[in-house]
């Protein structure tokens, strides 16, 4: 399957401002890539690009006063394949563990793994560990938060969503994996395109999406607290411990939006 | 001058647990040790050593239900030289800042950046950029926050510290590092051992410390807003993002403390 | 000058549910009144009315399941005198205060005394006491939170008012509250009908409003951290300590809100 | 049975405060006192009893600088019959209630009712309404809550008691208030005496003591989920919607308090 991605973003700038921009797709989908994937710029700018910690690709610039506009086009090749599920995947005791992975089950700043820790034990102390443990989870977010865009608040922590009980999609994500974390399953954030396709009913408008990983039997798992389904076309852009540290875009000074649209899309092969 | 160092720190586990221990100095001061540095753990045990994302040396281990007692004692060589000043280290704009290093100005859990801007750029948005603006900052929280071992709470954020006025060490830390953060300073939350050399009254028993550092002029600066004023004898174990990288210990499940001492003293080469 | 008063609200109620409503004007404005105040239900409804422990008018009812609308139209006779300023208006002592004054300096559920008293200290402490401390509070809250209707969030503190600088009219009151609280001057919430009259510009529909009121020389005065400036036609509906004593309707279970318009308009005595 | 009271506080004051003291018994017990029940103060000083809103018995005074003392010693006639157990006793409809008692519905400063009500649903919505539905409030508060002097905090609300579980007697009381508004069932806060009369082990010293009541089949019934068990000995001081309204002292300013005792002793007839 071909999947045309893309973006067209455009900020107000009352002053020159240093942007940092997670708007590639992720080092492990490039092989998948079947054009260019370079985030273009108008006004023409010098970009810097590095990996973060994380490993996610980023691109910075200093931008100048007056509108800049951040835009891309690119086609990947996808498997198709759903989201997939292994109900016997094992939760690996923490001593387990590779190393590096030990991060994604501490505190970050919108995931309270302290002030959470009771509750999760409440909640899901007594579910089977593993797959299952995390299937509960997911489910017990899905159906208690309400999805609503007029819900969004750049603050909501994961206590904020389990209190409120509403939120966006990074919402949530944040929820599931700080719960995830309280039972000493590591998870992480993630962010990507999630587009339409194999769903009976597109109410929104495309945009980026986040969803979660987590890691049992010695590998990262996608889950999906938001859509809770196995979805088709994801495309990863950036993990991170929670959405602190993959923000699409970061601006050091003032910037206003004032054009956001995202395109993901399925491509039959004749139309490419 | 030569340094004497130790710990000695007991738990009782009523159920095996995973503990990772940031218990070692810091890589940037493995030359400077006389003596080897290595954890010991009573009963013995399996020790991993590894790196984490920031570069500390962890170590980590299945400790077994019972008693368990981490200790040990090594030599360093220290300069003997007080924290610099460097009144024209210059603040470097967002853009001219290495990659690696703008992690350190963004949220993380005890630095809740989005909360505090407006804050911060009340008091601070008029001062000096550079080691001027950071000065301003380490003594409004060295002035107006109190100290107290009876005021310590391990979720106390930034947040709470501002309203609060009140805490330990890492509380005064990470009001500072937030507010550089802020001001669009990297800054960074540091730990190790500090003891009591130069310094006229010492009222309290040794314990490891926290101080921050910041980047300023292409390099990283010792501050410390607890104690505000050059001291001798830092030596680092580790450095994050906040408390939450670079605890002492984490136990993934129950451990209660039941001893726990630390060594830092000056030694005098007759005496080694 | 006399003033048309009115609202029509519906809420659509999936079970039957006991309502509260604050929606008469206050028995100080109950003189001036030249038609009858009634609140009127549809469905036909026993409704009982009783004053509250602020004294304010309240009328209880259990509405059925369904649709339910509540209205009304009066009349009211103003001064059309703007607010009063009396500059000289001297801070009383606490011990001055009478008795039934104090529960207006302490702790309520948005008006977080505690949490920002080191806060308004510092921002306020060197001000001059009385009429030009409040004065002083109020324009810093006017200047520095924005307002927008997009911002309203029903659990919104004083403390998330000071971190987040948005809000609708409530949230500037609350925090101009807890700045005069915290400098031991006896504030309260107030809210009621403000038109349009003497405003050259009018850019939003008519709703009710929220200012507060300060206690001065031994009496209370009408501020206003949203408007900042003296306004003519406020009419006075109910005072408390911050919005969760004086919510215009409370409904002890679900309600939707299906329609709301409020009327506040001066009449020419010909069109009566 | 003939009970005892007494107190002995001391401040410490580096300016004159203004102070109000709710260390009366309470309107309701003062037909069983058996001396007067006056609150004396050294230095000799002017005092101003009054009735606050909720009908405390109050005391205002203006303490010079210096050392002030407050204390008392009276005897109070008690029942002797533990707290009442009345399993049957009904959940009113909100629309039974009356008028007087819908305040101890809604939110206040400790008691956010608005954040903890999806908990409360979650935990207690399918519940026996009425008594059954307190008790097993109270029981989970009871079970699920750590009692340590050393984690008192001014400013824990309850939605902080939920997370860290920890607290002292007030805390309990907050959480366990806000459950029961949260289900609808009027709930306040109530501060006293409490002695240690027919507890075989009583480990601390004498303090006041808080608990709370509920409204069920028509009057207040008293409850403790701090103790979680019916006792003898109660003497109510004050009641409020939360401890913000029913501080024991309250001092505009800054009073440091250097001495507290209290004492309640069942006294043998012969030895009054």
């Amino acid at each position: 399957m071909l999947i045309r991605l893309g973006y067209d973003i455009e900020f107000s700038l009352p002053n020159p401002v240093a942007v940092v921009a997670l708007l590639n797709v992720h080092p492990s989908r490039v092989p998948d890539l079947r054009e260019p994937d370079e985030l273009r710029v108008e006004p023409s700018l010098a970009i810097q690009n590095y990996l973060d910690h994380f490993g996610n690709r980023c691109a910075r610039f200093l931008a100048p006063q007056g509108k800049i506009r951040l835009y891309n086009s690119t086609l990947i090749e996808d498997s198709g394949v759903p989201d997939p599920i292994q109900s016997d995947a094992r939760q690996l005791a923490v001593e387990e563990l590779p190393s590096d992975v030990l991060v994604y089950l501490i505190n970050s700043r919108y995931c309270e793994v302290d002030r959470l820790s009771n509750v999760a034990t409440d909640l899901f102390g007594s579910t089977q560990p593993g797959w299952s443990r995390v299937r509960t989870i997911t489910d017990w977010v899905y159906n208690k938060v309400e999805f609503g865009y007029h819900h969004a608040r750049a603050t909501r922590t994961a206590l904020d969503v389990y209190t409120e009980r509403v939120g966006v999609c990074r919402d949530f994500q944040h929820l599931a994996i700080t719960f995830c974390r309280c039972m000493n399953i590591p998870a992480r954030y993630a962010t990507g395109y999630l587009g339409d396709i194999g769903v009976p009913v597109s109410p929104s408008p495309m945009d980026f999406s986040a969803w979660f990983e987590v890691y049992l039997d010695g590998r990262w798992w996608t889950m999906d607290a938001r859509h809770n389904t196995p979805r088709i076309g994801r495309v990863l852009m950036a993990t991170g411990r929670d959405a602190a540290d993959v923000a699409i875009t970061t601006s050091f000074g003032r910037a206003d939006l004032t054009r956001f649209s995202v395109v993901t899309d399925e491509v039959k092969s004749a139309t490419v």
